[in-house]
């Protein structure tokens, strides 16, 4: 039955939706919200610091410079050997970055650390053109993954010859999800200047040929699934009875939702369905054990409080309300949103269109929906995708380099690697999950969602992501100091 | 004696002649002579062939592409497992490399190696803008060593996909020299597709910081010595005696050294002391065993055949007389020239252009003659050399980008290189003189030049460089089939 169900919304999704036109194509975005300033705890505390950079490290005919910021704490340094955590900036503001990573503020009085917390360019202050950096593509020309890892390896140099005690230091590179990634490939790129990396939720293989295309949506049933497989079928079914309002009834849908905007053509319907699959992956995301403020603020385990609306059997309406219910507990947990904004997340802030930007160029990462009951039919066909990227952003995407410039599955060149991921992360299936050699490590966390485990420590953490955390620690240790101290 | 004329030359030179003037510094120029056409052995051969490639690897704004030549041999190769021999591209045409790589050939057949020799971009016919890739900095704009790394990784991975039977082959990167360098860091950067690197004659450590700015003229002083002390103590008097001959009696010195042009004020005085030091120091690179045509048509050991007129104690007119006998034995051994063009390196040739602009970006070696007393004082000053760049090239060079972005010394983290370094060669001083791990190993070769193991087998070979094409044969054989092999 729900087969039968799938197949009708798939018929209808294939027929009467865009989904399969050239120019519109899925592409995961961003998910941080930049919007929620969760406070450091009191006892921490940083300055604020810039670093002049070259906006081009890869070319000298554009001369300019930019200001990087950086965030520095020295409150636990012991400035003769202490090492330096560095955190390497992903697609947002890095202060947002610097108040979700409780674990570099934990473990730093331990390690007597250095924290460094380094912004990506192009995100938060870190504008290499101002206001202007997003103007177009001659502007955004320097948004790669290279330019920002160079910005890291010049600022690494620069903090060990300024800071006084900081040159004997050795530096260890940390950040979660395409933070994660960087923080691995610093240590593939630059182990002159990096010991070790702890790469958390870092989906590394999530690009062509490296991962199937079909783990991100595997892993977010799974972790459904964790509410009741009754939930996960009642998703299933809703595709279908979302879809057959469409022509006469679709005003239905504003309403329920409480969007903002209402529903009132096939594209609107096909936005909307395309927007709840995101929500449910961020759902998935931020599955934690205790109430968090990650994306949204939230209960603990989101996902089984998604499910609670759908452990029993529905259909129709009565199915479309309850799921509308899960996706109020996402985006108004606290109650004070009188609507919501479908494309908020989509055009919100600067962390999106950047990533928006990155996914079209370099950070290709093909996703689709194979293997799953839960989702209606998303194919991953890259053509379609690149059409999609030369028509929003006017660039075309390179589907392979990232696996040929940052080794692909043969990484058993590098060494001093943690792979963390937590089995409840969609992102966890293009993570590295098995260890390669005695020095890449990875480490599984069956509790855990996306980097759980850089979290600041919680009474609701379980033995899991607190085991993950003193085996990092263990690890860390062995590079600063040898085995067995 | 011998110092109180050194000192002679150094004030005079400090005093009259324009090395200290802000706008005008030396940097060591491209050495390769693409007129000399060494044929192939007749039983070689090979087929040109071009791969499309992106301008630029590092952004997304220029969508241009262009057209990079490779030389491919499949004549000794075994498709079914054989190894592909790469070698990186030099700055200059690859044919030229090509033809003066005769390791690679010679050691094919017992590999069964498919022989590829890729051109770096902006030399030879590799031209992102054709004749124009020359015409300001905008166009000169990607050449880069990362540049044409990218392009090398490119290339190995289209190779693997569109070759039959290439897709399971190991590569092995090689170079001499520049190639050299790029050879090794095509390891360093780039292991999911390099096996392991054999780096001829690479100072990947002649660059800030990592070598003595000395080594270079120290090793050319032991070259010479070679021939004698005396030729070493006279060449040392003949600066003095040379810029003694200001300003009433300079044409004394284009008549003696055949100059077609000759030298009529202090500033062309300047340059010929320059162009001696330069010319020199590649008497000392190509100091071969046997006559060869690499960079001029030679007898065996021209060091001591330089020598061999500078044998007694010489000055004045004698002594510049003496020196010119060596230098037209460089440059007309053979006796063609009419007279010598020495402006002739420095501008015939694409190779040399490009090197300019390279040692004016990335490539900023430094180079002194502290230590040595057979030359004057040059001494090494990054903002003097910077201005001269800007002056000349237009451009500002990052002192040490190369030193970050290549791992400097702490190269430990990398595998499977070897460094081979003739003693003999005035680089080697820049080189991997020791090994770092069991798996990045020194070869010296005493009696060796500039990367003399790479050149063809000789019955004039010395014992050290059979040798250590020996050695470097077993540890290839070592990467591929496993110890023992």
């Amino acid at each position: 039955m729900v087969d039968a169900l799938k197949l009708l919304a798939l018929f209808l999704a294939l027929v009467y939706l865009p989904s399969s036109d050239a120019f519109r194509y899925r592409k995961f975005r961003s998910p941080y919200n930049p919007k929620l300033r969760n406070a450091l705890p009191s006892e921490f505390s940083y300055k604020t610091m810039y670093m002049t950079q070259n906006v081009d490290h890869f070319g000298f005919d554009n001369t300019q410079t930019y200001q990087q910021r950086y965030l520095v704490s020295n409150q636990f340094w012991n400035d003769d050997g202490g090492p330096i955590f560095f955190y390497t900036g992903n697609e947002g503001d890095i202060a947002w970055f610097c108040n979700n990573t409780g674990f570099m503020w934990d473990t730093a009085p331990e390690f007597k650390a250095l924290l460094v917390f380094a912004e990506h360019r192009y995100y938060g202050e870190s504008l290499p053109y101002g206001k202007d950096s997003y103007a177009n593509n001659t502007m955004l020309n320097y948004l790669t993954a290279e330019q920002a890892m160079a910005d890291f390896a010049e600022l690494i140099k620069f903090i060990k010859q300024t800071v006084p005690g900081a040159a004997k230091s050795q530096v260890i590179t940390m950040g979660g999800s395409y933070g994660g990634m960087l923080s691995a490939w610093m240590r593939l790129k630059y182990p002159n200047l990096v010991l070790g990396s702890l790469a958390a939720s870092a989906p590394i293989w999530q690009f062509e040929g490296l991962a199937p295309c079909g783990s991100f949506y595997e892993v977010v049933q799974r972790t459904f699934q964790t509410g009741s497989q009754q939930c996960v079928d009642n998703i299933a079914y809703s595709w279908g009875a979302m879809t057959s309002l469409w022509p006469g009834d679709l005003q239905f849908l504003g309403e329920t939702f409480k969007l903002c905007k209402p529903i009132e053509d096939k594209y609107a319907l096909s936005d909307l369905l395309d927007w709840l699959v995101e929500v449910l992956g961020n759902i998935a995301m931020v599955d934690y054990p205790y109430p968090a403020s990650f994306l949204e603020p939230l209960p603990a385990w989101p996902a089984k409080e998604f499910c609670k609306h759908l452990s029993e059997p529905l259909k129709d309406k009565a199915l479309i309300a309850a799921v509308a219910e899960g996706v109020k507990m996402y985006f108004n947990y606290t109650g004070q949103a009188s609507c919501i904004n479908m494309s908020e997340e989509a055009t919100g802030n600067l962390g999106d269109q950047g990533w928006g930007y990155q996914a079209c160029t370099e950070m290709v990462m093909p996703m689709c929906s194979n293997n799953t009951n839960m989702f209606y039919n998303i194919d991953w066909d890259f053509s379609s995708y690149a059409a999609t990227c030369k028509y929003e952003h006017g660039v075309m995407p390179r589907e392979n380099w990232i696996s040929l410039n940052y080794w692909g599955k043969d990484i058993k060149a590098a060494s001093n690697i943690i792979f963390s991921n937590g089995l409840l992360d969609p992102w966890s299936g293009g993570g590295v999950l098995e260890s390669l050699s005695p020095s890449l490590v990875a480490i599984q966390i069956p509790s855990g969602a996306h980097h759980l485990d850089l979290r600041g420590k919680n009474p609701g953490d379980p033995a899991d992501v607190i085991a993950a955390r003193q085996q990092e620690k263990n690890i860390m240790k062995n590079w600063l100091y040898g085995p067995g101290r």
